[in-house]
């Protein structure tokens, strides 16, 4: 291919406005280019390194033997009825709407559950035609309510998703597995710095749930990591481990005046008494009801974890009418005591306090708190716990128990979901079984994001000088630079076709400009390795190559001087037999 | 791939009310699957046959020289209102239209002039990036009045959009040629029996347009072809070739008395006068205002051709009401005299009349009509004549001027255009020429319906067994065929793999059916080879080798009986040697 037919070219001018490296870069290399917010165009560039990445999807879903097929973008209303999933999409925006000439409503899929169960309804009537893993790769629509970070967080995109059907668990959960395997080698195909985490099972009502999630400083999602087991967990979303308390002989009980003092902090500052020996109570709003919980004074409630026990769409912190209506006192100082047993409402203990003695809470009454508080005692026995704290950095892992986690963010690029029946009850999903009793089928759904990908590995692949594809994703391994076009032009171009005769993907800038902005254009691009085609080859004909990467650079290259990119200097037999060598160390 | 494993499979059932084979067969053998009306999904074949024809498609765009992209499916009403096309595709209703949460409003991509130039005017901003054509293949969608015939007349769907920018209408030229040539390959390659039309080009205003027409008596669309030169047409916008007249001596005007004949086939009836010596006229109502046609009485008029002519949407034959009106008299009796020349109504004389002398005409005057008419007595002189009347078989054709036209039906495999400035100029869209002066490209726009072709084949190519698939777009070329699953499946899998391994794409019915239901599902999927493993394997090690299309069977074939499939036995080599042979001939 030559550069000067590759449009848009590079610009000089960084994208203001964008915080994310990725996204600065890919517009000025010329990857993407936005038509409205959250809507771009895949440039040739663009679109080049997608293909690659559909291309490793592809293999590994063949190789897991999941069969290709593709469902339609418009996907009527009807069959969103059955799972009663089309008001849910409609009233939170989250899908567009369309509606036709005579009125019919469909959605533009945002995910397409329904319409490949009906396609397995219609189709695989038997226990014989199970198990079966079917999948698609193609357009998916989101209304974001505010799109942003390029193809990270857009309105159109291209999703792989695939959807398995198995007669009972023990097939949803093999299909699962086997999809979980092909999942990782994708990432780590892709060339991903990745992290697998526990992912919020809990609304779909599922068994398991897993997100692959790309490490990078600039993820929306911020996860926790164990070094040592490498468990990971989304914060909203990942168990915590609670070490036991020691036991501790009940002390009196003092009622503290503290006046104006509402927020843990000040607790700790005015009573010297740490926030982890404190319970703090909190009064949410769980999709308009008031619900009290609670926690340890040192942790903070995870909404995620709230709304999945309750089982309600949306919890928020209730305003201060309602603190006050279900505590009798204002916002910071409510607690157990003449609460808990009491009301109505309902309350749940999280389990940070199980053990916990002595301790300070609040009082239900202003300016007032209580210390060495004791359940059974002061209020009535919890009978039961829950797990309801965001998970946080320095916690033991909720896995081994002994490595200590740490955060780190992320770009979620795949969710895999055992579905369990949720979607085949509802829509009367049904194989015979071998008795020819009609039984829903066990599903699983899977989720890629392939056109994020493109953009997720920019975020994690950079440094200052551009991009730096992986070997798997470039479009191009090599970009072939004549250092004077008029000088070393024709022989770049026979340079050029040898190298593409021996298989290797290869770039030439032929444009007439000087050699150090190619250069810097060849570096912001990221392709791994630049071929010079100058002194070098008039004097020896040996090419000058240039590896973009210094944290990666072959034994046979050496950086000149600091500040440098690794270089070495070959005849052309030799780098083809060491692209061919990258090549293989790629695929194994 | 196993059989087994592909969903869905084959119906006995015929899907009623579908008149087209293709739909039938497509539906029965498992390629399509309805969802919606116009909505289908692509299942495992039929998405396998697409693919074929995505690579072919792919090959000959690259050849060409052309760069892929992809540009979004959600286009914002902005750049429509630049082209002044939003509100002509919103009220004929025949593109979807989509609100955001925000209320902006966006086109499902119907086509993409719009964004693809304005892609361009940010891109290609000199001469010397220029020329360049550009092209994308997606889903496309058009909210069609009458969807029918399966991927035919379909809401979505597959299409390959190219569009290309040049300096001057020599380039435009150049870049369609190019397409031109590309197509004719790309159809070739595909199998199709297929005519090069000339097409409307009118409307658009460009200087050049043709479709390439599937030929199939389940055509949506009339065609006009000359056997002696080829020459294609659209029956609505085929020129037409008049033979001119003899001169004749001017006979006396005479009045006759018509009482209630109206009709052309009942004057011929009441006045032995035949309708090619007849001008008939007629008023037609466009977008709301009248004009009148005068033309031969044996031919139709083309509103096509009218519309194109008037520079307006829509065409159609003016009411009663506006005919007395216009002309003074009821429906059946205008003409020219005291007409013509008089009435301030736009007033086209079809190129029919251009010599016609001693003519019956209307009077305009119930129950009257006038014999021997000549312009130029009786009304005034006609200065300009143009092309309104439809091509008819049997007329001459307009290319070679010898040929006989004959009518056939076709369905419409691409369309290419040229757009001269059309899109360019309102949108602004310029390159700097040589001499630094800002101008509009010249452009072109090219579009193969890429998932129709996939029926119009299955139109093209069966038989009352089935579908025939080309060599080139058949998923499997060969279908291995246990004659019984206990005795002959486990070497019909080692036969299986010995094919696959030899490149060729091998499908095995690995089934628990009878022979003769597999070999009846065979003949229905149209594979081009069958592969029955049985007998002739137990006794000498030989395939039976079954040929799909009696048409074409190679010479090593033999039919056994009449009403049988063309059938050889040959080694698993021999085959193997046969199958790289058909490829290579198809290569070529």
């Amino acid at each position: 291919m030559h550069y000067s037919k590759i449009y848009p070219k590079t610009r000089r001018d960084d994208p203001s406005d964008v915080p994310s490296p990725g996204t600065r870069l890919l517009i000025r290399a010329g990857f993407i280019a936005q038509v409205a917010s959250g809507v771009w165009i895949m440039t040739p560039l663009g679109l080049a390194v997608r293909r690659r990445v559909e291309e490793i999807v592809r293999q590994e879903m063949r190789r897991a033997g999941a069969v290709e097929l593709e469902l339609p973008i418009l996907q009527p209303r009807v069959l969103w009825e059955e799972t009663h999933r089309w008001d849910k999409y409609v009233e939170s925006n989250t899908a567009f709407q369309v509606k036709d000439r005579k009125d019919a409503e469909f959605l533009l899929s945002p995910t397409a559950e329904e319409v490949i169960t009906y396609f397995a309804r219609t189709n695989l009537q038997s226990f014989r035609d199970l198990p079966i893993t079917l999948w698609q790769m193609g357009p998916k629509f989101r209304d974001e309510l505010r799109p942003r970070q390029g193809l990270i967080r857009c309105r159109e995109f291209i999703m792989k998703d695939a959807y398995s059907f198995g007669e009972g668990s023990a097939a949803m959960k093999q299909a699962y597995d086997a999809m979980e395997e092909a999942y990782q080698r994708v990432f780590r195909r892709c060339g991903f710095n990745f992290i697998e985490v526990e992912a919020d099972s809990g609304a779909i009502g599922g068994s398991g749930s897993a997100e692959f999630m790309a490490v990078t400083e600039f993820g929306e999602d911020v996860l926790l990591y164990c070094p040592d087991c490498h468990y990971g967990g989304n914060q909203e979303k990942a168990s915590v481990h609670y070490v036991g308390y020691s036991p501790e002989d009940p002390q009196d009980l003092v009622k503290l005046p503290t006046p104006d003092i509402r927020t843990v902090q000040e607790l700790e500052d005015f009573t010297g008494i740490p926030a982890s020996k404190m319970a703090k109570t909190i009064v949410m709003d769980a999709d308009g009801k008031p619900v009290i919980v609670t926690m340890r004074g040192d942790l903070e409630i995870s909404e995620v974890k709230l709304a999945n026990l309750l089982g309600v769409k949306n919890v928020e912190t209730a305003d201060a009418e309602t603190v006050v209506a279900v505590t009798g006192a204002p916002v910071g100082f409510a607690g157990p005591i003449n609460l808990f047993g009491k009301t109505d409402v309902p309350y749940f203990f999280d389990r940070s306090v199980d053990g916990l003695r002595n301790f300070l809470c609040g009082a239900n009454e202003e300016d007032v708190h209580f210390i060495n508080v004791n359940p059974g005692r002061d209020f009535p026995q919890i009978n039961e716990y829950h797990d309801l704290s965001k998970a946080v950095a320095g916690q033991n892992c909720p896995s081994c128990k002994i490595g200590r986690l740490v955060e780190k963010r992320g770009i979620e690029l795949g969710h895999i979901f055992q579905l369990q029946q949720v979607y085949s009850k509802p829509m009367n999903a049904c194989y015979a079984n071998a008795e020819g009793t009609k039984t829903p089928y066990w599903m699983g759904c899977y989720g890629i994001g392939v056109s994020r990908i493109v953009q997720a590995i920019a975020e994690q692949k950079n440094d200052d000088r551009g991009i730096i594809w992986p070997w798997s994703l470039t479009p191009f391994h090599v970009v072939v630079i004549p250092v004077n076009a008029e000088k070393n032009g024709s022989d770049a171009e026979h340079i050029y076709e040898s190298l593409s005769g021996y298989g290797i993907s290869v770039l030439i800038d032929d444009r007439e400009l000087r050699i150090g902005e190619k250069l810097t254009d060849a570096e912001l691009l990221g392709w791994p390795i630049q071929v010079v085609v100058g002194k070098s080859w008039e004097q020896d004909k040996k090419l000058e190559i240039r590896w973009r990467d210094p944290a990666t650079a072959d034994s046979r290259f050496t950086i000149p001087k600091p500040g440098t990119l690794p270089t070495a200097t070959m005849t052309v037999e030799d780098f083809a037999a060491l692209c061919v060598e990258l090549g293989d160390r790629q695929n194994n």
